[in-house]
């Protein structure tokens, strides 16, 4: 058969299918809005052939659409090109030949492209490109400047990625910072968390991105809780490219990577708020214990530890699903509530957000 | 091991586990409240070992819980009695040994029974009991003289379960009905739709239920759209045994079974109302073809065909997942909305719901 | 990160991840062997980016590898290039690029190539080719005289693609046939069988294949009797390039496509034989009726259909699996055993193989 | 409905449908034979509401048929009832009930019974009796005498099931196995392997069983590597109560627990070798590094640890699948192999199997 205009035309027997990946629906990833800010699901980091990736950039769309992304970008590498015996590569490419079926799919489209230098250096992303040809330059420095003329986004990628010791903050990660030209840090890359990354962002005040950093095709199929492709999530004034680039510049963001979140304490403290419902008790086993429910709204299952004395030690309310707990509340804390740390959602390497849980009154 | 009082103690290796059906969370039911009502899910209708059931009355309190119902009745046959030899069969005994659990999970317990002669007139189930003994009579009309003294609400069992001509509507029917001793039918049973027992629904002005009719421990691992148990949805006042008896009396149900909602026309269309959000357009493809996103809140896929000229033909808006539509929309209907039947949304039997899209203005 | 030699380089915290689709093991294709031949698992057609496809070439390794398969043919369009404008085709260098990963994985690679002129006459795939360039010619029949002296294997594509009026056997397919240029008939392409093309393959005496004509990456995940790529097996001598090809030029093939399997009377009756294996009589419920365990060691579910008179009517085997059925064997046939149709296997249009099922003695 | 002779009779709207459980065929677990043996699939240990356990008797049947085992053991506790109030409790009963039924659908059935008196000394599991009836006796060692009499196999149940202080090894225990009243323990139950159970079965000489201890319906769907009921592989004679007898008594068992074997030397080593099947090198990568499938035939994935120095240093072959290795195999070692640790085959705590690997010549 034949492909015409990105669609496979299958008239096989008359019958007329449609690409069946477009076909099938968009899973959503489901995290609730913040007060103000609608939470859009990002990735800001894949590869096609048009570098080391094994995927036409239309297919990226496709996926980005069935696993429920608002925004991505298609970020090849500027100077890491092992399929140039085959192909005419121009940096813009990927962009120009998807812009049209993301628009169709209602997508953020956002035009990247990967720094690759050995390490140190090592590698950044470089986003919210109008051209990326004027960055193809032989000096490290040049680029960054012309990034900087074109007021683009940067991040600094899986800083470990060949090593703790190689990926240190080195003098031109502090040079890139002081001229402004460094804004943001991957902290989670595929489905790998790097504590150090995580603390680099804290002491130098860089945003948080996570991204899935995909050469292949997806390996998800239908999501679950433990098996989906790390993303950004994005606390944005509106769905919009410029509200996503004014909340990265505002460093509001949080990274699902695994079973985890990765943020500062504002954001995760707001998320925690808007997932987690508690009932009023509708039942009391003893005086100081609670029969109630707790809905978890969010895609990942949250872990809880009692902060101090009292039960339960441990609850795990699983993803999109409602539990009872039987939560004993001493009366002296019913109004402030009891105290637990979330202990996946980290606002520092090892420091869990901490929670109060409130039983409200019928 | 053995099992104390209701959970099973797994002190093996010095580790406390607790009864992992309970542990496991709950997989909620997602329909949308209506306007003044919440959609609450109900299962009327499942066996024990006190009747020809396998299972001990508590497994269904977990598989209620797990499965996501706020309502349930266990309704053991009062004169079918298999295991007689092994057990002493005391009515209200599955009510009892359950009371508790289904306290304790949240869960709305409704004291029932089935009354099950040979077709005709065929089975009977009697809800919202007070006792079941004296019910258990020889002679038919006195057992439901007897239900209308405990003001019992009372649904005729899956009609057809013997055959289209043993199930139809009788002598019988008529003198309970014309008693007002006959308040709702099971238009849907297991995973079957029985169209007979629809339109005798609509004619004779009954309610409309659908259950499980579960002996043995559910079939149900993780919910699918294809793999359910059917429910009645009950759009109730509030989540109460008493609202779900009001929402009973004035017929404000539906059934979900299998991949059908089965329902009056003014519930189902507030269902659909509530469950699809079209997005306004985010692309114009040519002066009469919208593109928009659709969102199927709910927990089935729901089928759409095209009244009169226009595309698409048919839309599939797949459960729990947003659709991009190219949707055609005539300037003359931009502000009505172009029509299109559910054809899973049935009112009577062949009879599809027929909704107006409308895309709404930026 | 950056990928090295077709490998991701994943060392991102210090940890060396294998490409992850390589490590996940293969999922073998369970047909049994036939006497004397081994069941080779075999996909003739399919797309890379060097045509109309979304992938680069080594894709097509890591699922044939991933699926079972034990030997492909990677056949880009000579004639239909939409990425002309950012490829240098070159039309042997898609198996040029996968030669060695093929080879890594133990998998046949079949050089071959798609011509894919207007219906009539259509697309035709030839395979076993040691160079495609010669076949870039302009006049249709100049290509095939090309293949002949290559000696390469023919066979026609999917003759329904384009509605069943345009592909109805015509004047060029005589000509090659008669010139002994075309060898084969594609029977089932994608999930759907042609019964026309079955027709054509029995009238013509062409050999039946069948194939995943893939363009995108595969869809398939976790194998199921539903859900899975169309293969042609191939009943070969041994596990050899050379061993297929005599295989193909003898017609000992059939086609597993959905839950269906098509092919001549032969293979499919000793495909049966070697598939289903019926155990002595365990009990004997009546005089007449044996309990036996069938087990069907093979991929898809078999469903039988009694041939007259009998008990049961219909039997369903499900794949992979064991199953206790009650067999009424009336004395007169304990011998020769009852008869069925296996309903999914087909050696003609409507028409499945008959089979006897025979008991046999403790 | 109504349920008939253990067949739910659903005649709703005229379709006959058997019972669903049944219907839905057999899932062999599959772990090959040994020469000599076939390799049987058992779980001695499993309640019903007749003790404590929730479902009813047939309800074992069919889960065990559904799950794969050859044989199996109600067991429910002769001394702890919690059901009295609404049962007649008759030892022998569950066995009864359920006699025809296994013999149906060919499942060897075992009559026996739990002793569960306060640990310590205990809970015992008592097989093959004819009568369980003599056994209920107020005197711990009167009922082991009667066993012996009946020529019963006893096994200790889940030594540390209260905790592993006061699971220790007893005078009871010393008694029992001095008296040849105790033949095996409990290694495995449930989910949990007991390291001590282990070392005192290698002590003690005696038997090795694991088993599911279930007391719930299965929680079992579609069975992974992940999830799947703990059983006790017998190594028998042939498919018969005799030959698992015999088996038992001489200690030809392995227990499959989580991703694990535990075992004696003796038959993992076999089962190992029955399981794993390496090819012929089909390359070489370097003088020393031979490309060779590895086809893994039994439930579990097989984990590999290298002794010594070579590579790969680890190696996982899935489930019932085949894996590509780069095998390094020094010239000395060619004919005698390269050796392995098989870390989840266990012959005694934290003491893997030792195998070596040879690449058979062409």
């Amino acid at each position: 058969m034949i492909r015409c205009r990105g669609v496979l035309v299958s008239l096989f027997l008359g019958v007329l299918l449609h690409s069946t990946a477009l076909a099938d629906g968009r899973q959503e990833i489901q995290f609730p809005d913040l007060p103000g800010y609608r939470t859009l699901k990002c990735d800001f980091h894949m590869h096609t052939v048009f570098s080391d990736g094994t995927v036409w950039p239309t297919v990226r769309v496709e996926e980005a659409w069935r696993e429920g992304l608002d925004a991505f970008a298609i970020t090849d590498h500027i100077d890491y090109r092992p399929h140039k015996e085959d192909m005419q590569l121009r940096h813009n490419r990927p962009y120009e030949l998807v812009e049209k079926a993301a628009k169709a799919q209602n997508l953020l489209l956002i035009r990247g492209v990967e720094i690759s230098r050995d390490t140190p250096p090592g590698h950044f992303n470089v986003l919210f490109l109008k051209d990326i040809d004027p960055l193809d330059k032989p000096n490290f420095y040049d680029i960054f400047q012309q990034a900087g003329e074109q007021k683009a986004f940067v991040f600094w990628n899986h800083p470990s990625w060949q090593g703790a010791e190689r990926g240190q903050w080195g003098e031109e990660q502090t040079k890139l910072l002081e001229s402004k030209r460094l804004h943001a840090i991957e902290v989670c890359n595929t489905e790998t968390y790097d504590a150090t990354a995580h603390q680099y962002a804290i002491d130098k005040k860089l945003a948080i991105v996570g991204n899935s950093d995909m050469h292949d095709p997806t390996p998800y199929g239908e999501r679950t809780a433990d098996s989906h492709r790390t993303v950004t999530l994005v606390f944005a004034k509106e769905r919009t490219l410029d509200a996503i680039r004014e909340a990265l510049d505002a460093g509001r963001t949080a990274v699902w990577c695994q079973n985890r979140l990765i943020g500062r304490e504002e954001q995760l403290a707001a998320l925690f708020t808007a997932s987690v419902q508690i009932s009023p008790a509708f039942q009391r086993r003893d005086p100081d214990t609670l029969c109630v429910e707790i809905r978890n709204r969010c895609e990942l299952d949250i872990e809880l530890q009692r902060i101090g004395e009292g039960k339960p030690a441990r609850i795990t309310l699983p993803a999109k699903a409602t539990s009872v707990v039987n939560l004993q509340v001493p009366a002296k804390d019913a109004a402030e509530g009891v105290g637990y740390e979330v202990t996946n959602f980290l606002t520092a390497p090892k420091k869990p957000l901490a929670v109060k849980l409130v039983v409200p009154q019928q």
